[in-house]
């Protein structure tokens, strides 16, 4: 079959691999440039490649092409207000800190290698004819065409220009939320001798409650920091107006960054800030013709670092899916909703739940006490007993399903919780009779 | 102050009164025709005006001049599947019916009388700058212009583009659905002699189920009615493709209806079919610039009948605001929203919750019994106790504060069951000890 892909981003160029792969012809269309010839190599991004993600890039067989370029987190580093540290290990398995950029070139590469792959840069999508199906792009240049494939597939992210046009005139679901809370990026440069400034095998975490910070390692000695703050308020965007405010509110909260980031006030006011969205939307596909898959039909909060692995789990399912159906588009996809759509909204909804608890680590002892107990379980009923966040990044276990067993285990704790609450009780009791 | 208000819809026309009412330059572009002059009299929708539209309309002082185009409805009437009937009473107050077409009309009518209120039709919005304010318009004739008020409102119901072009780039939450039901409207005709062919002073309901039927009577002696079929399945409007399908499924369904719409296989299969769509978003301002009202901001499923009436309300806090602070117009729309953002909100919830009851009124014996010993309460306790519909539809008590009241009785209700149950059950201990 003849796909035209919209949009080269993690999973438009995953799913070109994986289509490519079956022999399906596909043409990708991205409105950014090559990133392969964009020689000004931006100290981009960095994102979390987990356990889903790892066992997608494998069953194309580019899990080992791929770890060749990550930096292994094998734990979470809280750096508290007074400089101590506090660590807590993923489990077996870890969390890979890889940067965007390369991570893109190479499944670009890697699905250039199919002959009937081609991708097609500066050039946007600007609307579908659903029906046809027909995709409208215009060129950097300003050339304008029309492409006429068996299936349009809508990769273009959270702000999706094929959904749009695909949902217009349906009983089409929406909702969109931002978070209060934006982000901007830091970098933290490698020591003279290139080695790196803090621990380079841990995800570093500031929980500050309203305010909080985060950093990855990169292999080349550097770090990525992403600082989430509120819009508006005493602590926001919003009230940092001078390099004095930003240097006040390092030297307050982020004592041990201060000196890390060179010039911080000045490059903390320079960046741009972005937003964080979630989105649920429905239908995801019509009528065999078009089919949403990434953050085109679910952006998440990005506090639990797994949209991207996601984005790769549809992409293989959508693949398998075709390959499942060779006779029925339309059933094909289809299937790919009904196998998809349960878990991306409990990834959505675990993700939302995720960032309030990660404001509060610093508050909540209640949060902690319970994380405690969960990793003390895992260790004694190992295999059996799993912290949520476990499953989610070190198993491919489908998110609802992750989800329906953290909720299990969670009434089996409260539950223990009652009855050794009761059992004091009655020791009480029994003292003053 | 200047005002532009985008739609002339029951929104748009009478927070134009109410603005004019306090000497501000209103004008109101409205992209359909003018309905005064407009003499093809469609036998339009008609509409449920209730207790809190016409304490707005009293307000300002329309409430003698609109209630003598509107057909009284003291209660609802259920017909059953077996041709019996049912009655219960929607106490004080009860519903008028009323043409949307003719309320317009007069709306617009007694917003002109104010000479700084002026209308423009045939002129559709086509974008905003937020920020001047400035609003594109397109007229009919293909004459583009723009215009730049003090304040833009957005008055252009659920898909309004004011919204749209307000909201752009913005954090904005914004929720859609639609029901997977939709309608078509039925025509009765008066009897030979100009008479109702049915009772003229009740709402008609006919619950089926996944399927249903509502009429609405008008003066002239004829009936609106009002069919809800799912899209999809075997009942659906899919599958009702001939004239022998749709008079089979009234012939099952609706067997009293059959008779009093003439040919209505043909009729029914000719009329267009409307969806329903429940939208909540935020913000519903800008700057003092922009601000939205009615289904612009949050249009709700029907069955309660209370989107207009919701519209007329906004109309008036809107008026308020702006009389309540003069000194800030952002300070205005500001107050205005955190007014009537709960409510609103709280109505979208009983809306959905409503149509749900309303399908199921057949079936669940439950339901039934909880409405029969509210009306049985309601009497007894006189002022004291009063069921939902009630409080939503006679009186103007705030949606929010409406909901949280049938919380408290509902527990009431549900406590005293529990206990009327456990002296039930202590009985029948001691019977057999
Ligand atoms: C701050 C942050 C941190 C994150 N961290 C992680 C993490 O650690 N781990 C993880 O798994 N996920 C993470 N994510 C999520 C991850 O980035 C996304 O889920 C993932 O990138 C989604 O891939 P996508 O291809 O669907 O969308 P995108 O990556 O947004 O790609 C969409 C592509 O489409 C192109 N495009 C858009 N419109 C058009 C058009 N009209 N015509 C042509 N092309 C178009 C865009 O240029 C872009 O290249 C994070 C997200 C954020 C915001
Ligand atoms: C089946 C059904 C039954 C209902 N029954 C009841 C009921 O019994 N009681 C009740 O209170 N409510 C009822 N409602 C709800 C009620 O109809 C709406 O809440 C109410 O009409 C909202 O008023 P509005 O002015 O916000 O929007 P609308 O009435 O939709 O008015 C919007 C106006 O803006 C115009 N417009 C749109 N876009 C543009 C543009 N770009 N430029 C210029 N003009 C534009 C439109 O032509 C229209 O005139 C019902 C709704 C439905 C669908």
């Amino acid at each position: 079959m003849e796909f035209v892909v919209v949009g080269a981003g993690m999973a438009g160029a995953f799913l070109a691999l994986a289509l490519g792969r079956q022999g399906h012809t596909v043409t990708v269309y991205e409105r950014r440039p090559d990133p392969r010839v964009n020689a000004v190599h931006t100290t981009s991004m960095n994102l979390g490649l987990s356990e889903r993600g790892l066992k997608a890039l494998e069953r194309l067989g580019l899990r080992q092409e791929i770890t060749r370029h990550v930096s292994p987190m094998r734990g979470r580093l809280v750096h508290n207000q007074d400089k101590s540290l506090r660590f807590s290990t993923y489990g077996d398995g870890g969390i890979l800190a890889i940067q965007r950029h390369d991570l893109g070139v190479q499944l670009i590469e890697a699905a250039t290698r199919s002959a009937n792959v081609r991708f097609v840069f500066d050039t946007r999508c600007v609307g579908i004819d659903k029906d046809l199906p027909a995709a409208d792009f215009v060129s950097e240049s300003g050339n304008a065409f029309t492409v006429t494939p068996d299936v349009i597939v809508g990769a273009d992210g959270a702000f999706s220009v094929v959904r749009k046009h695909m949902q217009r005139d349906e009983r089409a679901d929406f909702h969109q939320e931002f978070l209060d809370w934006g982000w901007r990026e830091l970098h933290i440069p490698a020591a003279a001798d290139g080695s790196h400034r803090m621990a380079d095998d841990v995800f570093h975490l500031w929980p500050r409650g309203e305010t909080m910070m985060f950093a990855h390692p990169n292999l080349d000695g550097s770090f990525t920091c992403s600082c989430v703050l509120p819009f508006e308020g005493p602590r926001s965007f919003d009230a940092l107006r001078t390099s004095d405010d930003v240097e006040s509110l390092f030297r307050e909260l982020f004592p041990d960054v201060l000196d890390l980031v060179p010039d911080v006030g000045k490059v903390f006011l320079d960046q741009p800030t972005f937003k964080l969205v979630t989105t649920r939307t429905s239908p995801w596909h019509h009528d065999g013709k078009v089919v949403l898959i990434g953050d085109a039909c679910h952006a998440v909060y990005p506090f639990l670092a797994q949209g991207m692995n996601a984005a790769f789990e549809d992409g293989l399912e959508l693949a398998d899916s075709f390959a499942a159906r060779p006779d029925s588009p339309r059933a094909a996809v289809e299937r790919f909703y009904q196998r998809r759509k349960p878990h991306t909204d409990a990834l959505a909804e675990m993700s939302r739940q995720n960032f309030a608890e990660l404001r509060d680590t610093v508050r909540s002892p209640g949060v902690r006490l319970e994380k405690a107990c969960d990793v003390v379980l895992e260790k004694v009923l190992r295999h059996r007993w799993m912290p949520l966040h476990a499953m989610i990044t070190n198993t491919t276990m489908p998110y609802a399903d992750a989800r329906a067993k953290a909720h299990r285990q969670r009434r089996i704790l409260q539950g223990a919780a009652a009855a050794i609450g009761a059992v004091a009780l009655g020791g009480l009791i029994r003292r003053f009779r």
